[in-house]
């Protein structure tokens, strides 16, 4: 029997928890909301007692979460949630409170790189070495690959909050990022649509100049990325992505914004296939989750040994 | 006696060759313009066979160049020059060239790529893992180590050619870029400056509003950087950043872009010692150049070991 690993995908709106295998098959899942910081930890805790119960002992857990989290294994907070708006959850010792109480081995990182390492392992992102995982929904977070390992650099990557041309005078919507105002996030992700048209955007029809715009907005922000990050694919996942019009939208406008100035023929001949779907759709989160516990399991397996 | 090493750094209008030392110490150096690619490349070449005569075999060189480069060892086109817009230089095969004349290991890289490794080894950015090199001169253009690696994903990255505001009822300057008008190289480069200011910016007084104008910009394109490669520190070289000026403003402005959205103390409370000149101060590159050369030495003797 293989080994079983648990995987924590924990959103600023809902948790994700998964049982699975080292093969990127999941055999148990649950949602729910985000909550208060004890109550929800403790939901996914009460969970991952059920299915050892059932199933027999976890070898490892990986979460993925919401930020700005501490991702430093040498720092003395490694696996906070740190300074983030959410209400209540400021300086929270997420993967503390999880390894106190199922007593594993515990992976800990963003939710953008869990997914990003999900897609590279099982996903859209299969033997890359550099690529992006941006998500676009209730906000825009990106994870990234280079040289094959996680970005993570002097704190976390924050790519949603990027500072992108505007033109107000062709639009004056002021965007709704409390820190940025118009950054890519204030301007782009759900809450920035659904201000801006004064509906859910999920309701606006598929040909709604809403789509155009956001595509443009979405490009500049890809374009910047290219032109830092050179990544050979960007898989884009998120709430706002399964609007499928915007894939085709979003790849012409990013072409247009580069200008020809990236002569990769991965962008000027192959757009398809280089702004990508997520391969494992909305269990991207949640098997990324997996993979860190998988991570971590390797890496305690070692060090114990 | 400890081994020799050359460097080139090529730049898109001067050309800086230097012998030194595996410890960061030059003992010869030399620069001429960058002209014709045979002419420029021969003149490289009759320097070190005059070293090589005076001082003895050089263990290995490292070539630094500007771009577009195709980087990717395992291309066939590893060592050239690409599609860059300088003329005559298109499809250049720069390393091989240099690797017939002299027959010795020759590494490759950027000009931005090698005065980061440079700076990490010798100069401002020693001991860190994840940091960006990035020159506003002729060009803007940047070189970035993540987690110790030197960053290229598909091609390499082009910084300089990010899409930033651009406030044009404050300033209607269209920028200077042929490919994106005012991205931030259109809108901050030296001949941005001059474009605008119809006078070399050398002779603006530093009291100067250009200044003012010109830190704000480059903070935009710092404040994405930050965003998207969380780096330790950041070190500005290039004719430009010669305006001492610039520094202080600079850091304030980045400051005043994030926005209190990145609480990293790094930024917050010392950012003095986060955006930095050069440790190298103008031989970043060619050291950086020598520093590849090393590294060529290095993998070469691994191989055939």
């Amino acid at each position: 029997m293989s080994a079983l690993f648990g995987g924590i995908e924990a959103g600023g709106t809902k948790v994700v928890c998964a049982v699975g295998d080292g093969s990127g098959n999941i055999q148990s899942r649950t949602q729910f909301p985000t909550t208060q910081p004890e109550e929800t930890i403790q939901r996914a805790i009460d969970y991952f007692h059920r299915e050892q119960e059932q199933h027999g002992e976890l070898a490892a857990i990986g979460i993925g979460s919401f930020g700005p989290v501490d991702v430093d294994p040498q720092s003395p907070t490694f696996g906070y949630v740190t300074t983030t708006p959410k209400p209540g959850w400021q300086d929270v010792p997420f993967l503390g409170l999880v390894q106190d109480a199922l007593d594993l081995p515990v992976g800990f990182d963003t939710d953008v790189n869990a997914a990003a390492l999900g897609e590279a392992r099982w996903g859209a992102a299969q033997k890359l070495t550099d690529f992006i995982y941006l998500t676009v929904g209730t906000g825009i977070g990106g994870g990234a690959l280079v040289n094959g390992d996680l970005l993570h650099g002097m704190i976390h990557p924050e790519m949603g909050h990027m500072l992108i041309p505007h033109d107000k005078a062709a639009d004056p919507f002021e965007g709704t990022c409390p820190y940025h105002g118009d950054c890519l996030e204030g301007l782009a992700a759900g809450p920035a649509l659904e201000a801006r048209w004064a509906q859910d955007p999920k309701t606006l029809p598929g040909d709604h100049p809403a789509w155009e715009l956001e595509a443009r907005y979405l490009s500049l922000g890809l374009a910047n990325l290219i032109m830092t990050l050179s990544p050979q694919r960007i898989v884009m996942g998120g709430g706002v992505m399964k609007q499928k019009q915007l894939f085709p939208l979003v790849r012409a406008r990013t072409i247009e914004a580069l200008n020809g100035y990236v002569e990769a023929p991965q962008i000027l001949e192959d757009i398809e296939a280089y702004i990508v779907l997520p391969g494992l759709g909305s269990n991207a989160g949640v098997l990324g989750a997996i993979a860190l516990g998988i991570r971590a399991h390797r890496s305690d397996f070692s060090a114990g040994d």
